[in-house]
């Protein structure tokens, strides 16, 4: 059973993404920009999760979602070959924002290795212009 | 004469950055998690204008610096092919701890495109423990 | 079942890979060098399923694998969100070199869309000198 | 004056590329795949040097360009923060199709460090399917 992909019972989706070479730097660890891409996977497989594919997303509804802000802080280093488990959970929804509390663990141990915070927007696929989330994925989402 | 390249009278720093197909995702737009390898690209750049190499940093004085925390804010989208200046700033020294200020812009109109502020660490190449930035660095950089 | 995951019947390992944002460029595609990190993934994990991780083979036998060559065909477009399937199986071993015959797949129709070869040598992980691969590891490996 | 950007008297045109925390992996040398980035960095800064552009391209002639096929030898390291010399020369122009030469120098000490091979259509940027370069830029390339 994968557990690590199911939605735990406080509603927060859990990830499992191993560390490959190249996620690393010559530091001997997880290069820093290659959290958010991580915690970035983690969004997108809690949305598939909730069965919207954002490829079917785009093309139906024109709906895009773009990152406005984030902030994140690095608590432990990761390194080659770890694998780790990235959380993503909403914790606010508001007109066309998306509010997520991130974190990326150890899986081995379970040490906490960065928590972060994440905004995003809804856009027209068009003209890229803020639009509301979809209410049929507002409602499903909300916190 | 690269006056992308010199430090303002205002002691920031601006290095001009060239976006390539690399750097742009899906969307048309640089991918969010490449503004924070364009804020590293100038924050090393910055230090090697003072004269710092970060390679004899660590090899000579077993100093390397790690990323803490960030924050970024995503005002406008860059786009493939355009010319982007991104400025480094310290704007606090404490212990083995630098604060910058960094901004992203369009070098063609001056759009100013994100705003990140950076937390890094001095540590000791060795066993990755946090120590003191090293005096002769510190002094030259105190803003 | 993960049939996916499996090594099948002629001996190629399948690794299924999800495209995400981070893989694209502004070409709607996955970035060509992209591939070039799915094929090494596919390698990484191949190992794994013979019981050998990489980091305690650097750890304890001091060895460590590098690409020395690669040759990569691109057949069609990767597009976001699309699941692949990525394969990896080898095709010689000789010395401290090891031969590899790669594909990735669209999961979904089994579109072939790229074809690669791949030559990696056995390191010495302190020396960066070729060593030949440890017995154990080829006898279990070789085609 | 840029030596490294000239276009040296035998048709091959040279950018100088840093290596960043980016570019490196726990190995502690470049991540072999982003070789294949710095390479399309100098076809890239190669086509703005004959005064073209292109976004341009894409927007006024509907000519995108995507690399079919790669072969690329590694045969040294290079380390963080050296700094490297890529080469871009078009060896072949036949109907839709591009042949490169590449390398990889270290641009200290002149050192070899990697040889490729890239092969390039002009794709119309609406339905990607092949299309003749246009005449102007192919009559400009030839080599």
């Amino acid at each position: 059973v994968h557990t690590h992909l199911d939605t735990l019972p406080d509603g927060t989706f859990r990830l499992p993404i191993r560390v490959y070479y190249e996620d690393t730097d010559a530091g001997g660890v997880v290069y820093h920009a290659n959290y958010v891409k991580f915690m970035e996977r983690a969004r997108t497989e809690w949305l598939r999760s909730l069965g919207w594919e954002q490829d079917r997303l785009a093309a139906e509804l024109g709906v895009i979602f773009a990152v406005r802000s984030l902030g994140l802080e690095f608590l432990r280093p990761a390194r080659f070959n770890e694998l780790l488990v990235v959380s993503a959970q909403v914790t606010e929804t508001r007109g066309a924002s998306l509010r997520f509390e991130q974190g990326i663990w150890r899986s081995g141990d379970g040490t906490h290795l960065a928590a972060g915070q994440v905004r995003v927007v809804s856009l027209d696929a068009e003209n890229l212009r803020p639009q509301p989330i979809p209410r049929s994925l507002l409602t499903e989402i909300s916190p």
